[in-house]
């Protein structure tokens, strides 16, 4: 069996999770952490090598696809198209509304080095991308929904700590079950932003704040939580270091359509994940190995998951899928 | 536009739903609708002309795909191929087990012809088979489960309308739901058949039939039942014309593993159709789409739905879809 040599960069939640991912796969092995950090700091869990960030283009004759694990503000967009250079690439990029420009930005100079990179991979951009788009194809008249939740969201939250007064915070997104049995039952409702979704904030406060000054700001601030109907729970330390350090997310791709006579035809994805980045590092790591077959039978250039056949995605050969799992 | 000029083999359920998959896909047309029987007797719903099978290879620079809507059993073994010399092919061949043979004798003609031939697409075969295979490859660790219902079975209705007695009879599978819950929480069991699915027959007695007698011999014909608890109501004429006479079907693939250290990931996928062929018609009809633009680009061969990008399906660009979708 051919063995494909990975390498890594960024050792966060999602590098920790390829990492984890290429061990479950026994046609993968890790040969290499980039970091920003000093290597000597940075204490991975397997027997890789760790290495700076600017060492990587050495590696250009042992690493076969090179995964990004950086956030998509600012490291992905100066790192995809720097390291396209030398390495066929797979990354998780998720700004949506930039992924045109960024799809560019990566297939000029991956046409260049003749690589392959894979932008945007994971559940959303990703799985859920692939539903929407195949949904759509088979049930071409009707109407797509996505729902988001129950998960923890890493804004969010952000945006909930930096409140004055506020010491913790976790904030997940709900789908609203009432919304989700009218979209499945094929109703086809038009649904507002607040009738799709709620929000929930599990806060620990500093001592000596004001939890009814802190409930007004959260449940009122623009962009993050004035559209929605949020609940804030006011809980303990303990209570948040027990319950509310996971990161489970998830959701719905359903497309509620008809393909003859008003018959009603519900098509229905979903994901239900306790660790939202272990789960996109596994699906990328699913898309390195097709990012290595593509580039190995002489193709090039930027790719979505739109453009890669599942067959790709498997260890098994097209023969043995056929027989298998068709 | 390019308009994809479509022909038709076969005007049963699926040749129908085909026909009116096309009317709603506007980049595609009907040119003709080749049948065994004698073309002045066949009625069919758009405009397109009825021709006899012989005819069919006259159209060969008329027709850019030929979806073949005849049944697997003893239609498409010799269609397939024999259509594959002159055309473009999608079928929905769907003898699971002998897929790899039918598989090698449609390759051998679509190389020789230098056309595309997708087989076994649908659902399941289908989008199913690409959720399997799919789940399989995002979460190598853990267990994939398919469960199909609640939904009519054609061959089992058959089986149980031949018993003597029998004047009218549906037999609907129905996965169990303490089943399905169970593997929903990630418990991964291991199930036997009875566990999976039950049957649940609707059966019309001819006068004076001995119902005691019918109901033992459906429970325990071999293959078709005595693996599973099945259920049997007798009922009048009446009901059955009005509530039993439609072909609904669906199901759910699950895959239930872990990506992380412990970390349950749950990935499902559910049809709830109201009428299965229609659906498998319009997922055929994407394909249609995706095999000519296979051909155009010089790509030849037999094909499964694990060979196709998503993208190739939707009549949008690839970089609308970017914009779009992903």
């Amino acid at each position: 069996m051919t063995v494909i040599r990975v390498g890594i960069v960024g050792y966060g939640n999602l590098g920790r999770g390829v990492e984890h991912a290429i061990s479950q796969n026994s046609d993968m092995e890790l040969v290499a952490v980039f970091t920003r950090r000093d290597p000597a700091t940075v204490k991975i869990a397997s027997n890789a090598k760790v290495c700076l960030i600017d060492e990587a283009k050495e590696y250009k004759d042992d690493i076969d696809v090179m995964i990004l694990c950086g956030g998509s503000a600012t490291d992905l967009p100066d790192q995809s198209p720097y390291f396209a250079q030398w390495f066929n690439i797979v990354d998780s990029y998720d700004t949506h509304a930039k992924i045109p420009q960024f799809f560019d930005a990566v297939d000029a100079v991956a046409q260049k080095s003749e690589k392959i990179g894979i932008i945007s991979v994971g559940w959303d951009p990703g799985l859920f991308s692939l539903n929407r788009l195949i949904g759509e194809a088979v049930l071409p008249v009707g109407s797509t929904y996505t729902f988001w939740g129950d998960g923890l969201s890493q804004g969010h939250s952000d945006a909930v700590r930096r409140i004055k007064g506020v010491k913790y915070a976790a904030q997940y997104t709900l789908p609203i079950k009432d919304a989700v049995e009218r979209v499945r039952n094929g109703e086809n409702p038009e649904l507002t932003t607040r009738e799709k979704h709620a929000r929930e904030c599990w806060v620990v406060l500093e001592q000596g704040a004001d939890a009814a000054k802190i409930e007004q700001e959260i449940v009122t601030m623009p962009n993050y939580f004035d559209e929605y109907d949020t609940t804030v729970h006011f809980i303990s330390e303990e209570d948040f270091k027990s319950n509310h350090t996971g990161m489970p997310h998830g959701g719905f791709v359903i497309r509620s359509g008809e393909s003859g006579a008003n018959d009603k035809q519900i098509f229905e994805f979903s994901l239900k994940l306790e660790s939202n980045p272990n789960f996109t590092s596994s699906v990328i790591v699913a898309y390195a190995r097709a990012a290595y077959r593509l580039n190995k039978a002489g193709d090039k250039g930027a790719k979505t998951v739109f453009d890669i056949p599942f067959g790709l995605l498997s260890p098994k050969s097209a023969a043995q899928l056929r027989k298998e799992l068709l």
